[in-house]
C-alpha cells in the first residue's frame, strides 16, 4: 500500500461533472489498494470573481484580508469533491490548509510554507478516508490565514507529499504532460516520459507554464517524485525526478520560450563599484522581479546595463529606474518590449562543449539576431526579436534532434 | 466607551455598494466613542448558490461537508466588509467563528453554541480594530467547522455579546423593527419601541419571521438587550429587553399570525396510556418538529389526537403516523393543509382575566370559526381557517387596540 498525494487544477474541478470526474480518477488510484490524499485549486474562475469582488470594494484591499477571501475558493471545491466521493460511496472529509497543517510565514498573499504538521491528515488517512486539502492556504503561527501566491496549490501538493512521506506527488492538469517545446510553436514537439529536477527548473523559469519553479524545487529538496499528466485522458504524462539515466541525460531535452521580455538598457554608465546595487536595490524595493542580468565589458570607465523585467513591470521599472540613472550619471535609459526569449535546456549540457555553438549558428543560419545571452550549467537563453521566436524555437528543436519519435 | 455588537443580514450586505453603506453605519457608533463588534451573514443569496452546487453534485450531501462549504459564504462578507472599512481609513479585521472562538458541539447543521472564547476578539479590539466576526459558523472542538443552522447569524451576535459582556446587541435587518403585526396585513400596525424578552419569544416562535426564537432565549438568558433595526435608514427600532415598564406590559402587545399550519387528526383513539408516545416519538426520530397539540377530552375511552406540522413535513408526517394509527386501533388519520394561526401576544396576559374572552368574541363576530386553541402564560393561539387569517390579525389588531397612536 503506497501513499500517493495527487493535485487537480482549476480547470480540472470547473463545474460539478468535472468534479465527478475527478472523483473517478481519485477512486481508481484508491481500488489499487493506495492511500491517497488530493490537493484542490478552486473551481475554474473563482479566484478572478473573488479578487473582483474585493476590487468593487476597496482599490487596495488589504492583504491578510484579501487572503482570507482567496481562501474560501479552494476550501469550496474540497468540500464539493468530498461529497462527490461520497456519492461514489468513498469515505473521504475535506481539510483546510489550516487543518492540513500547513504552517506558513505572515507574508500574505506569497506566504513561504515553514513546516508541515500533518497530524490530522495521517488520522483521517488511518481512519480509511480520502483526504481533499484545499490547496494554496495555510496558516500562521497567530492562525491567521495566508495563501501561497503563484504556484500555490502545486506547492501544497509537493510539500505535503514530502511531510507525509509519500511515494509520489502527481499533478494533474489540463496538459498531457512536459512538452520538449511548446507543441502549439513546435507541433512535432514530443511528451517527455521523464525529466530531472534541474530541467524542470530550468523550463518553468524560463518558459514553460506547466509547473512552478517552487514546487519543482521543492520536490528536489525532498526527493519527491512529480508526475505531471492531464486529468482528462490516461496518457501517462511526464515523471519528474532525479534519476534520470545517464544516456537520455546526455543531450538537450528541451527548448523553452517566453514572450513576456521587457528589455532596459542604461547606456554609458560610469564603471565603478555600487552602480549596480543602486539599481537593482530600488527596483527589489519596489517588487519588480528582474530575470537577466547583463553588463557589457567596460570601455574606458564606462559600461551598459542591461537587464529584462515582466512587460507588465517595464513602466513601473523605467518610473524608478530614470532618475537613478541620470544621477549616477549615465548616458540614456532606454526601453524595448519587443523582444522574447528562447532557451535550451539540458543536464547533458554540463560539461559538454559544442552547444552554444550549436544555438548560435542555428539562430544565425536562420537570420535570427541574438541581443542578449545568459547562460546556466544546464541552460542557454538567447534574447531576440519576439517575432522571430516562433522560428527560433522551431529551428532549434530540429538542430537539437528531440522531435517525437 | 462603551462595546457594542452589530450584526448585520444577508441583505444588509448583497453587493458592493450595501456593503460600503454598512461600513458607514459601523463607523458612526465607532466615531461615537464605542467600541465595536461586527457579526454579519453571506451576502444576499450566498448560501443558496452553495447549496445548489451542492446538490449538483450530490441528492444528500454529508453534513460535516456541506458545513465547511456553507461556510465560506460569511466569510468572503466578513473579508469584504473589513476591506470596506480599511477604505474609510478604519483599522478593521476579519474573523472566522474558529478565530472569535465560537465552540459548538458537533451536531453538523444544527450546531449548539457550547462556549465563547472570544480571546482574539478581546486582543483586536485593545489594538483598536472593528473586528467583524463570520456569522452561523463555529468550531468543534476537533477543531472542525459547523454551521448553527436557523437564526445562526442572530445566535453568534448575541452570544458573542454576552461572551464580551457587550452594552447591547444590534440586529440590523430589513425591517424597521418589530411590529404590533404584520404591517403587510395591518397597515396600521405599529412598529414597537420596546417589547419584553418573553413577548418576543412568543412572537417569533407563533409567526413572526423578524428574529429566531434561538437568539432572544439566548438574550434573555444573559441579559443583553437586543435593539431590532432596519440597515436602510435611522428609524430607532425596537428594543428587547426584560425591563419593560409596568404600564406598558399590562396590555396585549402584538397579533402573531403564521400560515405554515398543516394539521393531522387521529379519530378515534383507544385513550391508554402510552399512546401519545407511540405517534410522537417516531415524529421526533423523523426529525419532524410537531408545533402544536391537543388532544380533546375523552369519549367512553375514545378519543382524538390532533397536532400540527409545518406543510413541508405534512406529507412526510402522515407517512410517519398513518401505519402507527392503525397499529393502535385508531379510526381515521386525516390532514388538513388549509389552515392558519392566530396569536395575540403580551406578558400583560399574566393573571388577568378577559383576554381569551375577548379574542374568541372578536373572531366570533367576525364569523371566524375556531378549530384549535392553545395557550401559553402570555399567549393565545386559535387555528382558524387560512383564508380568514388576514381578517382575523385585523379584526384582533382593533379589538385590543395596539394602532398607531
Amino acid at each position: 500500500m503506497a501513499l500517493i498525494v495527487q493535485k487537480y487544477g482549476g480547470t480540472s474541478v470547473a463545474g460539478a461533472e468535472r468534479i465527478r470526474n475527478v472523483a473517478r480518477r481519485i477512486v481508481q488510484t484508491k481500488d489499487q489498494g493506495n492511500q491517497v490524499v488530493v490537493v484542490v485549486s478552486a473551481m475554474g474562475d473563482t479566484t478572478d470573481e473573488l479578487l473582483e469582488l474585493a476590487y468593487q470594494i476597496s482599490e487596495r484591499p488589504d492583504n491578510r484580508e484579501l487572503d482570507v477571501l482567496l481562501s474560501t475558493g479552494e476550501v469550496v471545491s474540497s468540500t464539493l469533491l468530498a461529497m462527490a466521493l461520497h456519492g461514489m460511496g468513498y469515505p473521504a472529509i475535506s481539510l483546510s490548509g489550516a487543518q492540513a497543517g500547513i504552517r506558513t510565514d505572515s507574508a500574505y498573499s506569497r506566504a513561504r510554507i515553514l513546516q508541515i504538521e500533518p497530524k490530522r491528515v495521517v488520522r483521517e488517512l488511518e481512519r480509511g478516508n480520502i483526504v481533499i486539502v484545499a490547496g494554496f492556504q495555510g496558516i500562521t503561527e497567530d492562525m491567521d490565514i495566508t495563501t501561497l501566491g503563484r504556484g500555490g496549490s502545486d506547492t501544497t501538493a509537493v510539500a505535503l507529499a514530502a511531510g507525509l512521506g509519500a511515494e509520489v506527488c502527481q499533478i494533474y492538469t489540463d496538459v498531457n504532460g512536459v512538452y520538449s517545446a511548446d507543441p502549439r510553436l513546435v507541433p512535432e514537439a514530443r511528451c517527455l516520459e521523464e525529466i530531472h529536477y534541474e530541467e524542470m527548473l530550468e523550463m518553468a523559469t524560463y518558459g514553460a507554464r506547466v509547473m512552478h519553479p517552487r514546487a519543482v524545487e521543492l520536490g528536489e529538496l525532498f526527493h519527491i517524485p512529480i508526475l505531471v499528466a492531464s486529468s482528462f485522458n490516461e496518457k501517462p504524462g511526464t515523471l519528474i525526478h532525479g534519476g534520470v539515466s545517464m544516456e537520455v541525460r546526455n543531450k538537450v531535452r528541451s527548448i523553452a520560450h517566453n514572450l513576456d521580455v521587457g528589455k532596459i538598457t542604461v547606456v554609458g554608465v560610469p564603471d565603478r563599484p555600487g552602480i549596480a546595487a543602486s539599481i537593482f536595490n530600488p527596483l527589489a524595493k519596489a517588487g519588480i522581479n528582474v530575470d537577466t542580468i547583463v553588463q557589457n565589458a567596460s570601455t574606458q570607465g564606462i559600461t551598459d546595463l542591461t537587464f529584462t523585467v515582466g512587460k507588465g513591470d517595464l513602466a513601473r521599472a523605467m518610473e524608478v529606474v530614470k532618475p537613478i540613472a541620470s544621477q549616477i550619471g549615465a548616458r540614456e535609459c532606454a526601453s524595448d518590449e519587443t523582444l522574447g526569449a528562447v532557451s535550451i535546456i539540458g543536464t547533458g549540457m554540463q560539461n559538454t562543449p559544442g552547444f552554444a555553438a550549436r544555438m548560435f549558428s542555428t539562430l544565425s543560419e536562420n537570420n535570427i539576431n541574438i541581443q542578449l545571452i545568459t547562460t546556466s550549467e544546464i541552460r542557454i537563453t538567447c534574447i531576440i526579436d519576439a517575432a522571430q521566436v516562433q522560428q527560433a524555437v522551431r529551428a532549434l528543436h530540429r538542430a537539437f534532434d528531440i522531435e517525437e519519435k
